[in-house]
């Protein structure tokens, strides 16, 4: 078995397209408290993604597509009217990560370029285009992967925060991707993984996905990476993004800007990895990025049960921006973007 | 009901000397997976130590001052010898908070001045002395907490990791003893709580303790810390430390060094607060400090559930270290230190 079946066969993806709706992936359920939310019911399921059901900036893209084509499923009514309702619709359930207004865009383009065809004609060429930007997020996933591993030499410890793996992409991954990739190259020895709080997106989802391919990993606090950095105990940062501006400032997780802080300080390269829908050139800088400020439940519960004592609330930012001048490079599925970023950035974007 | 009277009925201490045996605190117990290990027994309790159920630099030099005392309670052995038995023992339950070497050496210089005295005498002197350590370091807490709330203006929004508090020393508290003393001063709109991962002193014990004291808090995830500076919501940072070396390098619980750094970026001052007994004045740097490494489940697990996923692995400092120059100020019984630490330590310890 070579690397690259084996990596097929333990092929991990967030949803699957079911010809009629979207399904379970193939693979065994996630650990712990990750259930699968199948749509037996061809409709967009806004309420779903407004619980964070759907996660990770390049799959909230993907699931997107799809949820505006299920839109035009069966029915009767006026097609473009169903589908502006849906696109409205489901441009709202998330403010940060910007592959949802992207591929809501790419959506809207293809309608407004048929105005006038048959609803059920509409939504085949939907569905199509949906699956299009589901095969290009994981090609680009890929791309980032081979461009990114160029970047590592031998015996890299790798820290990740939150999960920017296959599980937030069409499969793959942005960051894992890269971490990936750099592992198949022989070039990784160790992968520190942030737990990510409240939701634990580390510990639960990038160190199983970690676990699945086999690459040597280690789970810590959150609050552990300045201790790890002045050990001398990571030689690299590798992360996702939800919203790239213009100038290459970028959101991702909240404490990712913690890192790259701690990183700059110790002289540890912070890289970013994100597809081209990331980027968000109408934006100047990052000042213009909407954080979502998410239920302060999140930090005082987990699992259902309160962590806190009684009566004390909780203050949740789902998302923090760091800041270009801390990104030693943006991995992209077009190249590796160094700074000054506003030029490569607009060249990468123009690439087509 | 005057602030003070109002404090003092709301008083909380870590412990309590019952005549013959340390009991739990008279106030209701603590929230959530906090138990009181009562110890009926008159013997040293070094398993509950390496447990960590004792807990807080300043609160585990007192329980050890008691605990080396208890060995002599009853008995009928060569009380010199039990004396350095228990002393031995208790000395090897925690490596990095000095304090608990601090408050043996004093009873053991006790006992070398009272060479010969009868058992039962003995006993009666090393009680009296511990009486002494607990009354001495809630006195300091009160000092500092004078001299720390002098640091501060109007309108501050201060923030402490892990709980450095009541329940972290004789009582009163040291970074939560500043608070305590800057909020009665009409200083402080909020407290920014650190929950603290992986124990969570700061979401169970700090939030609990400024709930009773009626002080303004909102908990936050570790990794918030960043966001919260990159936005202006931090004037200030007081912490607590478990050792501080001659140079003014201070441990103190995972994390505090990754605040310190963001202090640093953001121009916000970072104090730390703790009685001379924390300094080292035998160690020239916080490189010399012995860190506790914890069992790794303590991150992938949360109350005895697995939170991570399964087969991965924990990595577990319990502490790290904050260089001095991200420290403003070091607050003390004997005043507020300032940089060069060297010698501002080497003259707070000479002031007898």
């Amino acid at each position: 078995m070579t690397d690259e079946t084996r990596a097929a066969a333990a092929e991990v993806v967030p949803l699957r397209w079911a010809g009629d709706h979207l399904a379970p992936p193939a693979h065994p359920p996630l650990p712990a408290e990750e259930r699968w939310l199948a749509t037996p019911h061809p409709q967009p399921r806004p309420g779903a993604r407004r619980r964070l059901a759907g996660r990770g900036a390049p799959a909230i893209g993907v699931a997107a597509a799809y949820g505006v084509a299920l839109a035009l499923a069966g029915g009767e009514g006026e097609a473009e009217a169903d589908f502006a309702a849906a696109h409205d619709l489901l441009l709202a359930t998330r403010p940060t990560a910007v592959n949802l207004r992207w591929a809501l865009e790419r959506q809207r383009a293809l309608v407004a370029r048929r105005a006038g065809a048959p609803r059920a004609e509409l939504f085949a060429l939907l569905v199509a285009e949906a699956r299009a930007i589901e095969a290009e997020d994981r090609e680009a996933c890929r791309a980032m992967g081979r461009f990114g591993a160029a970047l590592f030499g031998p015996g890299e410890r790798l820290l990740t925060h939150c999960n920017a793996g296959a599980l937030a992409t069409a499969g793959y991954g942005t960051a894992v991707g890269v971490i990936r990739a750099a592992h198949e190259a022989g070039k990784v020895e160790r992968v520190w993984v942030d737990e990510t709080r409240p939701l634990l997106q580390g510990a639960r989802l990038t160190a199983w996905e970690l676990g699945r391919l086999g690459i040597p990993h280690r789970l810590v606090t959150d609050a552990s990476v300045g201790a790890l950095m002045a050990r001398g105990l990571v030689t690299g940062v590798v992360v996702g993004a939800d919203r790239i501006a213009a100038n290459g400032d970028a959101a991702n997780k909240i404490g990712t800007y913690t890192v790259a802080v701690l990183a700059a300080r110790h002289g540890v390269p912070f890289y970013v990895a994100a597809p081209r829908s990331t980027i968000d050139p109408r934006i100047a800088s990052g000042a213009e990025i909407p954080i979502e400020e998410r239920d302060g439940a999140e930090v005082t519960h987990l699992g259902g049960r309160r962590i806190a004592a009684d009566g004390t609330e909780g203050f949740n930012l789902a998302f923090d921006v760091t800041p270009a001048g801390l990104i030693a490079a943006v991995v992209t599925e077009a190249g590796v973007l160094r700074p000054p970023y506003g030029e490569a950035i607009a060249a990468a974007l123009s690439a087509g």
